[in-house]
């Protein structure tokens, strides 16, 4: 199988970085051709780059030219790790121009005929791209993931829609790579927890998740009922995002069966062997003291969310601990899971 | 005013070292007795403690000799940060001796006849003494704080009981003086959050809160109505426990009312002076990412409890964030509080 | 006797935020004028700054108004905080129209007709005033305190001069408050160490230490004739700077001797009584694991340095740990106390 | 090739879990059998061991039985990652019955007859075995591999003993793993620097570095005649000891050929193949703010040592930064390299 030409919008940044790193030794994507803003073009990428990662920089790519974010002889596939204060006008010229942009940029989650995509959950979703090309008349298109926090949220409580999901707070814990590149300073986190996340994270986790987890009918998605309450917390962690969750389920289900249905969890991603595709996409840990980021956010690459701790709440029925990686599953990894979910449904 | 002198059980532990950093210049409680574990015993204080508080241990007290945890030549006033491995017995000998102890183990707490004392909430909680005198037969007494993680709820939550406080669920983000010395160990916290605080946290928390928050009738508590759900985790920071916390209030209030019973709230410390009592025992931060533990923990020698974010919660009414100093108002600095109330109410 | 006005420059930053804090109750000076950059001119101090001190901002600052960094109305005394990028024009503007400049920004602590002054250690450096108004023709003055590594390295080694110091090396591990706000990104240093301090600290370290060690003569300063080595490392502590030192002293002493020398080390500020000297300048713990910098940065107000750890070193002689409050006896607290020398000194 | 069953003494500790997790997956290494202290023998080793790894417990592992720490039915080859306080008897006790010991422990590295081996330095030390057998009467042997702090040291010296390795200087700034388990407190550690360590750490480093770097001669080690004067500091840091590192080099060869130095020294392990072996077992790195622990320690397996930021040093001639993940090179790693090697030498 030849190899699918890629490129990066927003190449320099911690996503743009992850991608990098992802895509390695992906088998089926290789990057070609990378974007960052106006400081970088013209630079190698190593140059323009300052790389934080521990996984090396790649020498394919640090030698790489970085080219100004438009399109033109970018390959038709696109990821998009920009900042949302410019993502707007650039993932759209290069929808417009024929591109398939898979963006972990918030801009266009919310759109209405924008598939906010986790592809164990609502695969089906990418039935709207028929509507968003009449909508907006682009000839290629925008695929999103949902944000790092709601990702962790999301595939918890994916596989507890069957009992009625009704209601679910989240107190999350989040890692400080989710602030980007240089993010948070570190006078403000160390040995500190900072109770607050800027630019709507709260409204992002109580939005997105009902979009995520509602059914696609008659070409449209229909946000799921459950209703939810975000608090979103920062705290002195490198990756992994840790949620404390409570739910309300209308059957109540005993908590074996709780934890069935997360462990028995799969969608198309394990159907479909997808290279990026964790074996089991929720595990549930029996330990009393798990999860932990320190030690279980980098689980099968990353791609896995891990739950533990489940038990009764005396508010809303049951409760329990949630985590995932950030920039793996959270970010980087949910958009190259998207793009091979496409390429394997044949839309790209 | 002549001092009082005082003893203090489990001295070399990190509640005791906090005891004696606090009373080293208080007004009226002189420590004149140090008690601690066999390994201690008949060593000087500073041979036998490894002083980890960046205060300086006081001279004075550096010089006594350890004491074995018996009564006899003690003081009539005990301060106890014992731990509850060893609480039950020995604070019995010294009740039952005649010595009032003023304790911060767990031990009592959930006892009928033992106040769980918050002076500024439920200051006539002391009225359940004479019942435990009679219960227990003991010539002097046993009072109790609560749990470094109640505190903070607790005094978020008394202000709002006039509002028909009905529900509430908090996740802490606690801090690892919590956890006394050596207490958790750096390779698990270190850029970590651990989901699990062991010895029953979340049972305390869900308990401790409706008996603070109660009622005396008829010479016993009768516990609040209210349901409380709780999570605990611990995070990389020295001193504050953060809590997360939905309430749903009977009432619904417009939230400057909430904001306004929080910075009116007030008790009997504040009426009668108390050295160790703050001036304002709730404080409402308005900006947008306060409280803080590395910020706002120590706030006027780390009584104050500290409350902001407010705002609707889609699924309880209510959310905000509360802090408080669990080693002092979660611990030595709430027991001295309670120790000054009952001197000024004539009961020492 | 009446308070001294004085004007800080750079107020809203890290050293700014520092010297607003330790003046808030300072007997001789009240702060009455606060200039910062453009972006900040014209607001509220509180509007312009995020104050991030655990220590509350004084309300009578923060409703000060801002003002440009130009002198005019300015107090004749100024603290200066400036970064370095600006510092050179403003403090000369200043100092041209008369102010007496105390700063901070290392832009002149080289030039040679500018005190580089630690007062316990080179008070008589103020004799360079008249040579510095003939060199340049300033009304005023500049007079500056080290780099806040090279304050630790030469309170330590000042006391050895008597010995014959020869040689001198130093591997500091420094706290992140030293590289300003927003400073080192929390990904980069949570849970790390990184072995490179920019902007020429090591150089620093290596020159300034000889012409504050150095003797005045004939109205010049004469640099000691020691050659000192620096390593600067950047640690996830907040205040203080630890150094590991060692040194090769001509007629080597005694160890007892050399803990003597630091013991008994006094200097004008404590024959004067400065009101933010510490009483002992420099302070020997005998515990072999201190200094430590969440122990013992902050003791005295932050303007003690203390050392430890004195023993034989196979190399070059003795070796010992020195450390020191980086942003009060390395920045602010440096500056205020050769203010209130100069002021002592008639030179105000 | 079939595979070599080993033995682990000590195998619930941090170097214990290391072993395990190195060897899951090991060409030549299968463990069979796995020995620790009484509170755990007769238990699985899942239930005997609280696993602290992010790498998985391999599950044949995790069901195995704990078994006393004496010879009888153990493998022949022995990995020891014995606490110091047991580990004199029950490696004699292994060797005397016959077993080759390969110890982490520190009880036999300075024993005249015992090689301190590091592959790629003095790989023929392995020539004093004839005469530990001769000395004490053992039908096995005893081998050993440095303190942690002394690989990061003896590796980036070992290329520079060409240039005539006179003097060395080393200020660690060691990581939390280096403890052991539960190890440093967090309380103790959190945001902050100690500057001891505990157990000899300095003169170990001082001692053990000469007879690393020295030579066999007549079936015995004669210790490098360079001095080495160190400073051991703990930080909060997970993995990975940094040495701030100064030489004196009696040819002082040109910066370059230090570098080269580095960069083409290569030893048996790299000559042999061996598994574990690192391609170049020093990598210089030239950007200026590197190695650090959160980025380099891992490279390669962790048995990499990188060095960095190499210049001029004022009091000694060069001075330089290097760094070596503790834990495998300096410990676990270390040891099954030295199987390697005895095996491919016909020692085993």
């Amino acid at each position: 199988m030849s190899t699918i030409p890629v490129g990066i919008l927003g190449a320099t940044g911690m996503v743009g970085q992850q991608f990098i790193a992802l895509l390695a030794n992906h088998p089926w994507f290789r990057v070609e051709w990378i974007g960052a803003s106006e400081r970088s073009q013209g630079k190698t990428y190593r140059e323009a780059c300052a790389w934080r990662l521990p996984a090396p920089l790649p020498d394919r790519v640090a030698t790489m030219k970085v080219e100004a974010t438009a399109p033109g002889l970018a390959p038709k596939l696109m990821f998009s790790g920009l900042d949302s204060s410019v993502a707007t006008d650039i993932e759209a010229a290069f929808a417009r121009a024929g591109h398939t942009v898979v963006s972990n940029a918030r801009n266009y989650r919310m759109h209405a005929t924008v598939p906010l995509l986790i592809p164990e959950i609502n695969a089906d979703h990418l039935g709207l791209l028929p509507a968003q090309r009449r909508a907006l008349g682009w000839e290629g298109a925008i695929v999103t993931n949902p944000n790092c926090a709601v990702v962790v949220l999301a595939m918890a409580l994916a596989p507890l829609r069957q009992f009625g999901l009704d209601l679910a707070t989240i107190t999350t814990m989040q890692a400080i790579s989710g602030a980007g590149y240089p993010g948070v300073p570190s006078w403000d986190i160390l040995a500190n927890v900072i109770p607050h996340i800027g630019g709507g994270e709260e409204e992002k986790v109580e939005k997105e998740g009902p979009k995520i987890l509602g059914a696609l009918q008659g070409g449209a998605v229909i946000d799921h009922p459950c209703r939810i309450s975000a608090t979103t917390t920062r705290v002195p962690v490198h990756n992994g995002h840790t949620g404390s969750i409570a739910v309300s389920l209308k059957q109540k289900p005993p908590l074996e069966a709780v934890v069935d249905a997360w462990q028995s969890f799969r969608g198309r991603p394990q159907a479909l062997g997808l290279p990026t595709s964790p074996p089991q996409p929720v595990v549930h840990l029996p330990e009393v003291n798990r999860p932990q980021p320190a030690l279980d956010a980098a689980r099968d690459g990353g791609m896995t969310v891990t739950v533990g701790r489940l038990r009764e709440c005396p508010v809303l029925g049951y409760k329990f601990v949630a985590l995932g990686h950030n920039t793996i599953r959270g970010a980087a990894g949910a958009a190259i899971l998207n793009a091979e979910l496409m390429r394997e449904e044949g839309l790209l």
